[in-house]
């Protein structure tokens, strides 16, 4: 089966609706990405072992800053660790079904290691550059992943949860210190009977900036999107606006889930943030 | 011209070398990710409006936590803009050469505008966590466009020293407050007299773990793989093992190139981290 066969050719029009001009010349990897949506509900089958080497390797060929690669996933598959991992992660159910579970390490620890069986000093580790640089680049790599995983007939859902008990999830793991789950993805044969959509986006005019960043020019578009958006959840049976949901979701710490936590854990795991 | 005609098949080897397994049925997708290398030396070619256009819906289409979004793209293509952010880059002259610029930011702006407007609380936005959503975020959608516009034709390579210098690039960029830019990314079509390879990566076991990290099994593997990119550099007239290159480039603040002081610009540009 070739990609093109696998693909919905309609991410556009629901990603944007007749928000935004269609640009004539997309390739199938485009097509493929458009069509992308979060899945949550999977056939039994397995992932095999093949599958997962090939997400590997597409995560690795994601650029790395410096090619320092500071980063590692562990692979979860059995049952009762993925329904720990859920209970800790929002107890959301996706997580505990998935046939095979990644979790994506920002990983200083191979690096600390390395640096003190050679004696050597490593102070730029204490930094929240290095920590960031660990997890903009296991974001780099995963998200790879994400795009081989669809070019597979995989589906898949990050799941951020994860970094609500960051601490018991390294236990879980067996992590070694300077090494915190940055997140989570469930993988696995997408359930056809999911009811779920390509989720609308803002309009191009919103996000991007031409030369210099434009607030004004942008923002006006917002409007058009909460009603864009509000009519998509209206067909799951859900209501409100994009806004309001952005402005719920970050009112304050009682909204995170635990996640306002996370300067503490990571100083706590090893990755100081100074 | 399909996918198949325009990559090279030879992504596994170059990235792998005899270290690993290669999977029997790797996709067309992920074939293209296998042979991904950066590019720095571009064609003159604009790139067009069309273009930019899909690389900005493939990065839309990355999935982004809560749909909250929380990021901007600036495409600066004027040769003045391009020298100026080069230049507060490290100097590094393909910033300059390539003729698209874009550069991600990790945006809380547009919803600290919003709940200003609307007199709503957004604390959340106060911690770690939150801007760590918008590096993250913007990180996937980056890397969507990355594999987007190789489908295309085109090239690029990240710009992480543009954290080097997070004020002057706000500025630059007429950035609002609560943005800051994450990294860039030089875009254009790869000039073919540009010398450069698939760079390889760590094997897969020492970055793959199941179902617990291994440490010891994982670091085992780091020998074979100074070897292997030593001679990969050696090639290309560089010396210098990966272990050395990992361990200099950490050393300390002396070796961050002003990226030290991340924290202290975030704070300063209104993404605190408490």
């Amino acid at each position: 089966m070739t990609i093109t066969d696998r693909i919905q050719d309609l991410g556009w029009n629901q990603r944007y609706g007749d928000d935004d001009e269609r640009p004539t010349a997309p390739s199938d990897v485009v097509r493929l990405q458009l069509a992308h949506r979060s899945v949550r509900r999977f056939l039994p089958d397995a992932v095999s072992d093949d599958d997962l080497r090939t997400l590997v390797a597409a995560a690795q060929s994601a650029p790395t800053s410096s090619n320092l690669q500071p980063w590692s996933v562990v692979a979860v598959r059995d049952p009762e660790r993925r329904r720990r991992l859920s209970t800790l992660a929002a107890r959301q159910q996706f997580v505990a079904d998935a046939p095979l579970l990644l979790v994506w390490i920002a990983d200083l620890g191979r690096a600390r290691r390395l640096a003190e069986s050679r004696e050597h000093k490593l102070e730029a580790a204490d930094y929240l550059e290095t920590a960031l640089i660990g997890f903009i680049d296991v974001a780099l790599a995963a998200q790879n992943a994400v795009v081989a995983a669809e070019s597979l007939g995989l589906g898949s859902c990050y799941v951020g949860a994860i970094r609500n008990n960051p601490e018991e999830v390294a236990a879980e793991l067996g992590l070694p210190p300077h090494a915190i789950a940055a997140f989570g993805l469930a993988v696995g044969r997408p359930d056809p009977t999911e009811r779920a959509g390509v989720k609308p986006r803002l309009p191009q005019q919103a996000v991007l900036h031409h030369e210099q960043y434009d607030a004004e020019l942008a923002d006006a578009h917002l409007a058009a999107y909460d009603e864009r958006l509000a009519a998509y959840n209206r067909r799951f049976g859900l209501d409100g606006a994009w806004t309001d949901r952005v402005l719920t979701r970050l009112a304050g710490p009682e909204s995170m889930a635990g996640r306002h936590r996370l300067r503490e854990a990571l100083e706590r795991l090893g990755l100081p943030v100074r």
